[in-house]
């Protein structure tokens, strides 16, 4: 493990704070090149087809979301139509929905999770810090489960639902995690679809946010976990969310629901008084620009080519600089939005320095429930947002404060 | 009272079920002609300025919608942006969530309203069903209260929610009123803007879907209930909302909600967990399209074109053939989507009549709470949904509907 000196990196970091730079890294973004790949849909839609057999996308009806959009995302997630539900925006909206649905109202004929006592989630982290905000939200108990490059310590998950009724949910990013960026690895999407779980209203949240996010051509591949419980007593163990708002405009997409026949109909029950329809015309304009799966796959190489530099610069300067330091970790994902980085114990420190020289990362502890990472380790870097001469600015600072922070923490062990 | 040939009826009804047509007119929506005035805002989108002051609609950012929409919709209403919120769609998702962030959470720092016991709401009826099923579903207890051509019996409206704490609400579609069609007399704003609520977290739903829906140029003027309450101890009494649902497309438009800075403060810390933004896009799109509430007029007196020949065909047929009937009256709306019909003692059976004619109305008692009418009179009618022809035709079957019900009710009841 090599040293670093406090008083050069003190240098550093005041020297890069003195150029009076701003970067805001907190939030997984696509910059605006990115934004500019979807433009061409929205010209011509005038022209487009809005009616289809009986409907009409320009006027009320269809709760569902419009037929062409529902089979859009079933290409996607790879299930059928009538298991899709397409609604606006963003799918943190649907997995709201379906969490304050089980809350207030209960699913699978239980009683509402508000009147169930103490219930908790499981949360495999460092994690998606909406997520957990959604249970802080309702006041639902998190159970934090490791995680490692195959996905969640599979052996707690399973002891832990198998045998407390009163755990009611569990957090999947499958592929591409936030922010670890690993994918589920065949046996644990196995092991999650084989889960014996002591509740009734159990459900995976299995928020496939990054399902076609691949950095490079050779995709990377997550089994269908519909495949493995369709038919099987977890039929209705899964809620699987996806959107458009990395595909074409952040927020102002798309986003879906696929889950069982049973589930649909428990949502839509409630759905109908909370909604009259989604923004159908939306549906009609993303179906004829991105046409299908395939379709999305096209465009999704034009933001892979637009974030790979990005990504390989974040990974490039962590290299060079702690390649050889073992309280410097990170890792090297394939696709998604995130770098996840450990720096042992000093995450909250350098988090406050690259501030203090004007680069703001999302809060140390964002990626734990209740933002408390035991270790102080985790950082989530989110490379698409700055430019590259930006992107570069703030791996300095990072690298800076990185350093400062170690180099003060090995002085105190000394 | 004229008597009506039960045979004549009969053979009248039989001949227009005969003919095998079909017309369904149980919901207000528009007619595929209204939704062409709006396609030219579909075209050219690409071109649009989708950045602003930092922001850029295209990307996430701005929960309460961005800057132009606000203002939008502020010069729609009558009151200032930063008291403005735009969100997606219909303005009923926005009333579902007020009442559902009171429910769970509680409002104005008292208790959720799920803790609080029995809670009601007063429903001015005949009203709108959407709002009834908002009340259904989370087990709000609802109290039907009068409305005559100038609104609600403010005189129980006042006692009511003076004297009872677990009052917590009232409807309001205060202009062009649902499905009656009356505007709230200045008086009755008056009333309502000075009420003395027992409870602190009693709400006024101020649901102005009708603000700009006049179906004539002289439009109707309804005071703006914003104006009587900011800066006295009820600023914080009343929710407004409004869409462009029946502006430009059916639940594919935007919605907004206006109310006092502390109500939007309470409700944007809940929606910033359920959403991370409106659609923004759209948003973009449409004050390009509308521009202010003086575009929005524009737009509406086109609406109004196609709208006031239907308006007028129900009224002509209905005074040409009950004129002078005590048990048939009906409203003489001035905009709003409905005629508002009472036929005393028949409507379920006007309404069965109907349908086996072909010609679907509303549910009777849908107008009112738990779909109870105690007089078995209101059938709310939907002209803007069918072709004049189609009309034409589903006011004789209504016409012989009526006439074969009442016929056979004077014929018991002598």
């Amino acid at each position: 493990m090599s040293g670093y000196s406090l008083e050069e990196a003190k240098k550093q970091l005041k020297g890069l704070a003195a150029l009076g730079k701003s970067v805001d890294m907190t939030r997984g973004r696509p910059f605006r090149d990115q934004l500019d790949i979807s433009l061409p849909m929205l010209d011509g839609a005038a022209s487009l087809q809005y009616t289809y057999d009986g409907g009409d996308a320009r006027n009320y009806g269809d709760l569902m979301g419009v037929p062409a959009a529902r089979a859009l995302f079933a290409d996607i997630f790879g299930v059928s139509p009538q298991n899709v539900l397409v609604l606006d925006g963003s799918s943190l909206a649907i997995m709201y929905k379906l969490v304050a649905t089980a809350y207030t109202f209960g699913i699978a004929g239980c009683a509402p999770w508000s009147k169930q006592g103490k219930i908790s989630f499981l949360c495999p982290c460092p994690g998606y810090d909406r997520h957990f905000a959604i249970c802080e939200e309702f006041g639902i108990n998190m159970i934090p489960v490791a995680m490692d490059e195959n996905g969640p310590d599979m052996d707690t998950v399973e002891r832990l639902v198998r045998a407390d009724e009163s755990i009611k949910g569990m957090w999947c990013v499958p592929k591409y995690s936030n922010p670890t960026g690993i994918v589920y690895s065949d046996e644990t999407v196995k092991r999650i679809a084989a889960l014996k779980p002591a509740a009734k209203d159990f459900r995976v949240i299995w928020d496939n946010a990054y399902i076609v996010h691949s950095l490079y051509d050779d995709d990377d591949r997550l089994l269908n976990i519909f495949d493995l419980i369709m038919g099987t007593p977890n039929e209705d163990m899964v809620y699987e969310v996806g959107s458009t708002s990395k595909i074409t405009f952040a927020g102002s997409g798309i986003a879906a629901l696929a889950s069982s026949a049973a589930n649909l109909k428990d949502f839509t029950a409630h759905l109908k008084i909370a909604l009259i329809n989604p923004n159908k015309v939306n549906q009609v304009m993303h179906v004829s620009f991105l046409k299908d799966a395939q379709g999305v796959r096209e465009v999704m190489k034009k933001h892979a080519a637009l974030l790979r530099p990005k990504f390989e610069l974040v990974d490039a300067v962590l290299e060079k600089n702690f390649a050889n330091d073992e309280d410097v970790k990170w890792s090297k994902p394939r696709g998604g939005y995130f770098v996840s980085l450990d720096v042992r114990g000093v995450a909250g420190q350098v988090v406050a320095y690259a501030l203090s020289a004007g680069v703001k990362f999302t809060a140390a502890g964002s990626t734990y429930p209740y933002h408390m990472d035991p270790s102080d380790s985790n950082i989530r870097i989110a490379p698409s947002v700055p430019t590259l001469d930006e992107l570069d600015f703030a791996m300095r600072v990072l690298v800076a404060s990185i350093k400062l922070a170690l180099a003060e923490k090995r002085a105190r062990e000394e």
